[in-house]
């Protein structure tokens, strides 16, 4: 039987979002059905919901950092049991055939992944995000959130999260490796204390000190400035991997210039305009740049484990759903430390 | 004793290279002194001398791609002889000391390594190139040609054959990879060559199908021309690994495309412009811009060995001296199958 949610929506481009409800689907046999508690407020939704990326669909119901507890399970799911915490990240379904698919790298999928919200779903329909009160979603998207994670502070690692932790266990951060974070923000924030906690030698790249305090506590060893010219003489050729979490187009080939022989710079945003890189900053000595987008849902539930194990969470503002359009000015101007979370709790009433 | 060789040299940016004479220094304890035989011509030489890439010293004679034997050699000298064919490539000398050097990737010394012309040498004086007829270089940046490589298709490898197999073999070309190769000149079509010895299945990328009986006679299996639309979908996603051997600035998301999930596609060239990439070029799916130049001596030195053992060589045109200036246009024009020779005894009569 379909279901109806509360949710908060934008009805167009221009629009504040505002309280509406949205359509839930029936629970199909492998479907779980979740009561959504928390859900992180990404800048992709800000993107998205101003159309900045194109091809938004009105109304549309943002949210793709969610955790909640399972309110029914279908027939044949056999992994999650009503009462279960659990999280949904950035997509909801895929084409589970591709090679991607098959090396559990749904986010790559050959055919394209299902995206949580704006995207169409396989049974045609527009699909609705995490700023509700109410989810469906194939059990093999969906993620358990370990015990000693609340809610709250766990929501944002589904999409902010994975989103760094890919990147540092795909490039090898860990033990003996230098790994400079550009930007501590909502995903800065998380590649500081995923790449601490893996063992690698932190440094934030930050446009000012005025963060210099919580970095550190979160595990970095360094931290400069990036509005200071010294900082790139004294990083040269400093860091075996380099993750840039900054959407604004920065002049890479001054970065380029901190990586050290064989070291790799990663993109986890999407600058607006195309990046300017000259060959010189490629070549010598031999460096990398390179992209990443979220990860497979395996490695999302490994990273949430990690998390979990190594007592790390995302830190937080939260707020009740009516604060969302001011929230998302806020996260433009970059006054968030470190993410928007919006308690679903505050649509029931 | 200081000795002085015939050379053909540039007396400035915008005259043809002439006949004239350099003077070469004494053989010191760990020198070789080098009688030579061939010249390759390098497009870089065109870029030197013009004075495209800044900072040219006139009179200026180029040629980093030298094959001959050895006249003489110095009393520390353990590994060269008298009669010993050999040969010398981009670089005659670098720190020693800094990491790079000591991993044997003396091409990215972190003080700069030493260039074969047109840079400064320890000992203060500019370093002048193979085009003349002796060249006097430190034993350790002395390069061994085996036995059954002659000396005139052994030369344009100096440059060309090493700048494409170090990143083959870093990248890890080879049984089950799938490689392209962009461009089918001096350095493409030994890229085709070592690729296919090394296992891999190899496309070329070529501006047209002229050289498509060429591109396959060397190992490549498939063959597209750049110049048809059709390319671009027929590849999507095909290729582990691309080298991209074209200088001139292409629009590198195109290509980009063309890369399987965790591809790289690998600079070689210098263009002249910086390069526009998209952000979601690389990150979905996740792929890597990189680069690389020319490899170290060690990797010279096995590069050389691979060939003579597979039985590849450049394909050359030979040229006297006085030719030179007219194969420089026929280079810049791409008129040449594969690489220009300079046949050194027309530097002796």
């Amino acid at each position: 039987m379909t279901t109806t949610a509360v949710a908060y929506a934008a009805p167009s481009a221009k629009a504040p979002l505002e309280k509406t409800t949205v359509s839930r689907r029936a629970v199909g046999p492998h479907d779980v059905a979740i009561d959504i508690a928390f859900a992180g407020i990404c800048h992709s939704d800000i993107h998205t919901v101003r159309d900045e990326w194109g091809e938004a669909h009105y109304p549309l119901t943002p949210g793709h950092e969610i955790s909640g507890v399972v309110t029914a399970v279908g027939g044949s799911v056999a992994s999650f049991a009503v009462g279960d915490r659990v999280g949904v990240g950035v997509m909801v379904d895929s084409c589970r055939q591709c090679d991607a698919c098959a090396d559990g790298e749904e986010q790559y999928c050959e055919q394209g992944m299902v995206g949580t919200y704006n995207d169409r779903g396989r049974d045609g329909d527009i699909t609705q995000g995490g700023y509700s009160t109410a989810i469906v979603v194939d059990e093999n998207y969906v993620l358990r959130i370990p015990d000693n994670l609340d809610l709250d502070v766990a929501a944002p690692l589904l999409c902010a999260g994975i989103t760094v932790y890919s990147p540092l266990k795909h490039w090898g951060a860990g033990t003996g490796k230098r790994v400079a974070v550009i930007g501590l923000g909502g995903l800065g924030h998380m590649a500081v204390k995923f790449a601490a906690a893996m063992g690698a030698e932190v440094t934030v790249l930050s446009q000012s000190l005025s963060k210099k305090q919580d970095g550190l506590r979160m595990g970095a060893t360094h931290y400069y400035a990036t509005s200071d010219p010294e900082t790139f003489p004294a990083c040269h050729r400093s860091f075996d991997l380099i993750i840039n979490t900054v959407s604004a187009n920065l002049n890479l080939d001054t970065y380029l210039k901190l990586l050290a022989r064989n070291g790799t710079l990663v993109e986890v945003g999407l600058p607006e305009h195309p990046m300017d890189v000259k060959a010189g900053s490629l070549i010598n000595p031999r460096v990398s740049l390179a992209g990443s987008m979220i990860g497979g849902i395996a490695e999302t539930q490994e990273m949430l484990d990690f998390a979990a194990q190594h007592g790390l969470a995302s830190e937080i503002e939260t707020i009740d759903a009516e604060q969302i359009n001011e929230a998302y000015d806020r996260v433009v101007a970059s006054d968030v430390r470190f993410r928007f979370v919006i308690d679903i709790d505050s649509l029931r009433n």
